[in-house]
């Protein structure tokens, strides 16, 4: 399939990996975020459907670094599940600051004399080529002791501000020290800084921690660097929104929309009509055709991808699932991991498919339960048809053949195969294999007794006066 | 269960009732709303799952007010079938501004010599603490004569205005009585206002309906005070958006925006993860846990608690529901009054639950019905499973024994209770009790007949044919 | 039924339609429309549930023109087939301009002499009264050679500049030709055009193509009059929203969101209460009484009618439906085109209803499907009912008599009579007609094997222990 990749906020990834000296990375993840109330570490709440250190991660992983090292905290087992041999891990406990956070991690760099650069698990959309830039800044012939990115909030708040003159830095200063002038500076400080591994520990040794919460900060280094006579950099980036830390749910919430408005803009740009994409929801790899119709109320979760001409109807959730070329799908369609709907198939109104495959020009439109089961190509599949997979120990498959026809509200047995053009009355629940071009009926007799509603209805009606 | 449970408009609500004089309220309610082009009174439209006077009471009750006057008018019936016994009616007919409007409660207060507080049936989000700042105010040393609550809206329009030096009234204005320079003055008249019983009906007495529009107005009172060489305060609200007024279907909708904005911030502040919080809606008693997880489009119908750890898919609709600790609901799950999932149960897609209660552990996973019923701990009902409780007269009960397995697509005719780890086979209508331990299967003989399916095929083909 | 239908764009619609001179209007369609990499021709991309040209065409053929010309290019064969006879079409190959794009029109409107109106495809949303005013402009006392169609964006960018003097033009400047003046000046041309068909076809054979793009301009016309001394004039629409383009899936979306906006304020407006506005989606002709509730996320197809008192509950999906007064929909509910819902009916959650009447008072409230089929009044549809209309070649009816009860989890197979009050037992498969009164039960014996699922489940436990 053709499907175009729409990227998430690191629409500017695809750098061509041109020489560079080696570059560590160092991930400040110490932190759990009490203001989450999450017995959930922070950096592991989702957004677009994956945790948000994984965006971060991805952005990270593309640069290839020679070292990456997490620092790590409270909950710290639960980045280790997530994040496992990814990544190597530094303990900082207890916490006295970012200085301090990146200091721990040295004993892990291992003597690494290249690029460092230190980032955040809770500022994750910073993109590649950002980063690239500030190492490449760093690379620059004027060698600056530290590359710090800077941003142009709309509303710069008490960020730190970075006071420079084009782009070197004069000074970095905290917005509660700063003067009237300096808070006038809107250039404000991400945080994210690149400098040399020597230059980095050499200069957080000489930072104090003579301040009103005792802690060591990062940013001090710059001002080292420039009390030394050295020369410090400040590279800033253009979207502000890839800077934003998510330290709460309502920020993890404006975090989740705003990635969820430029995916919903590249699927647009690709192509993809979405009716109404304020309510239509993407996850982080998402991929969709070329003229694919998203009706409005649509939930796309994790490992989708949809081809062209596709109809996404209304109130459809998908996810793990492959949708074929001109396929309709929905309203109300459930498709769950492992459905494949074929070229030019149909799954209707409250139709679940999971693990399922559906083949070309077949359909399944009305209330029915699909799982674990083939559908051969043009086979019909009746409102209420549910294949029967768990017997409450172990699944079991269904295979229907090609135009095969299952009667509405039949059960069928797995494991069972139905034939070619076999025909389900409906009704049955069908627990034996059924034959190519074979009728299976399973169904009692019609017991008639005349006059007996009418009697019942006499009865009835007396009760319920009497109840009252 | 520990819910917290968050509140709506209302939310510095939790005042200690100190020593206070007795308080009367006056809510205005005669004018049925005729830009609401409804039969249904305007203040009976709903913000929040409760009509809008519901809002205001609450706030009201917990002044606990000696006395408490709703003026009606037009439609007041369904303002004693809402309200009955909760308040006192008066009427007012003909109506002649809102000064007549409060002159109509004094002869229900009957001589009651306390605080009077004038409120709005359609100004219904005041909240409680701002009443007792009125009301303090009004106790306060200098002893004004009346107290006016004023607002900065962003916009003040022709809104009356409230000319004051500090906090005391120089004078009240209306906006086409205003002069340019009264105009740049954005301090605005709310409406509401607080006066000693025996001043507030003195003073309205005085009151004359020399306007245009012929009518008495309440703020005259205020003036009329000032020329007596009396004191009047303004306590003026911070948060203008607690004094809307709703007299349209479109302030409807906007009242309810704002109003679901608050609850869905209180709920991401209670730790609640909202993925989308847009397409979220609540109702005013929802009570949701820490770390419970609510994908988009969820509707909350009133009654609904849900427990910490519980995960609430996309496209769910709860009303009078409980979910427990650990629970999945949804997607396209659909819980009704009395609906009970216990710990770590699980109501999946195309399910309804009804006045049910799912035992730990146990699933519904599949297009269901499950209506006056119990389901025991870890028992599993099959897709398509319907409990039959109705006969056309009354309903009936089901009971599922722990463990029990109940195979696909099958009706259980009520009442009927199946056994401790029963099994019931899929497609089976059972009518009769199933024992513990017991296997139930109620299915017709499987009717065999090869090459039907394919002479059926030939002979409607050709049948098709002749038809075009 | 009195549901007061409430229009789109163009609600300013009912014009008095006075003596005027003929009328001929020329609409541009030849660019397919690079921007929106589709295979669908750009101007047939929907919005409000029908193409975008066919809301121009509403607006076009209220003016009851005496031509009707559209030009056309790429993908023709598309228009030609959605267009079908309510317009001549001209064909612009190649495309050299909106000026020699006009010139197309001469042969088909063969010597037509009243005034032409110049339109554009993706400017759909231009009301008739704003056409109105343009032609009335062009017959007022100073008779002008063209009148152009001016509009004040918030935000003016790059468009072309009408430079005027009261309602007369001085002149026409492209951005990138204005000074910095005219680049002041804020009103912009929307490209609209009117003109006599003499003047407008001589005009435009001295316009020439002298310019970067060497194309030929229509808005030069204007240009070339005034310079001959004759008199051109601006008319101004005060709604800049009806003069949007749309040339993009972003730029489409952006103007659904406008028209649904619109069209919920007139929804609001005539007494509909729409509780989240933001979610409920319309189309073009979806007419809704008032006092009727809608919920949040509900989609309306085309075809929608809905009366007084209805409630239209969450995650509803309807498409050429009758709601009738007092009905109950929802939540989830799905009516596809021929659903017909008489009075006080009920359809609830999972079911969906096509080609179908259901009568006064019955009741579908669970998991069913119900096609081609009558439902008389008062009938009670059990949950699961599945009406099996479809034979794998023909669809046939059902019919239902008035007071009937099927029971839960039946199959009825079309064609099939149910008579009046007979009751279905739950369970049944019904293939033959059941009559007035009468009892009709398909069901199979009730297999008992006491033990055997204890059994069972110690065969299955020890089972699964080996496959671990």
């Amino acid at each position: 399939m053709k499907a175009p990749r729409f990227g998430g906020m690191a629409r500017r990834m695809n750098e061509a990996d041109t020489q560079h000296r080696p570059i560590a990375a160092i991930i400040l993840a110490a932190g759990k975020g009490t203001r989450m109330k999450s017995s959930r570490h922070k950096v592991l709440h989702d957004v677009g459907g994956r945790p948000m250190i994984e965006h971060l991660l991805a952005s990270v992983e593309a640069l290839a670094p020679a070292s990456l090292v997490t620092i790590v905290g409270e909950a710290r087992e639960q980045l280790h599940d997530q994040l496992g041999k990814r990544t190597q891990f530094a303990v900082q406990e207890p916490q006295l600051g970012t200085g301090h956070a990146v200091q721990q991690a040295k004993d892990a760099l291992n003597g690494f004399s290249g690029d460092v650069l230190v980032l955040y698990g809770d500022v994750p959309f910073v993109s590649t080529s950002t980063m690239r830039a500030m190492v490449d800044r760093l690379n620059a012939a004027d060698s600056p002791a530290a590359v710090v990115l800077g941003f142009e909030p709309a509303n710069p708040l008490r960020y730190g501000r970075v006071i420079a003159s084009g782009d070197h830095i004069e000074k970095m200063v905290e917005w509660k020290d700063a003067s009237e002038v300096e808070r006038g500076c809107t250039t404000c400080n991400s945080g994210l800084l690149a400098a040399r591994a020597e230059d980095l520990f050499a200069l957080l040794d000489r930072v104090s921690n003579d301040n009103a919460q005792d802690e060591y900060y990062l940013p001090d280094i710059v001002n080292i660097a420039i009390a030394d006579g050295r020369n410090c950099a400040i590279v800033s980036t253009d979207t502000p929104d890839e800077v934003i830390g998510i330290n709460s749910r309502a920020e993890l919430a404006a975090a989740e929309l705003q990635w969820q408005n430029l995916k919903r803009a590249d699927a647009m740009e690709a192509g993809v009509t979405l009716r109404a994409p304020e309510c239509v929801y993407f996850s982080y790899d998402t991929q969709i055709a070329s003229d694919v119709v998203v009706e409005p109320h649509v939930v796309f979760g994790p490992g989708v991808t949809v081809e062209t001409g596709a109809h996404i109807k209304a109130f459809s959730h998908l996810e793990g699932a492959h949708v074929g070329e001109d396929v309709e799908v929905g309203p109300y369609a459930r498709l769950r991991p492992g459905a494949v709907l074929e070229k030019g198939s149909k799954v209707g109104n409250f139709v679940e498919i999971k693990k399922a495959t559906i083949g070309e020009g077949a359909k399944a439109s009305h209330l029915s339960y699909i799982g674990d089961a083939t559908v051969g190509a043009d086979a019909n599949i009746g409102a209420g048809t549910i294949t029967c997979n768990y017997d409450g120990y172990f699944k079991h498959k269904t295979e229907i053949g090609p135009r095969a026809f299952i009667g509405s509200n039949s059960a069928l047995v797995a494991p069972v195969k139905i034939g070619a053009d076999a025909i389900v009355a409906a009704g049955s629940t069908v627990s034996r294999d059924v034959g190519d071009g074979e009728l299976r009926m399973v169904r009692a007799e019609q017991l008639v007794k005349p006059g007996w509603a009418d009697r019942f209805h006499d009865t009835m009606k007396k009760k319920k006066a009497e109840r009252k």
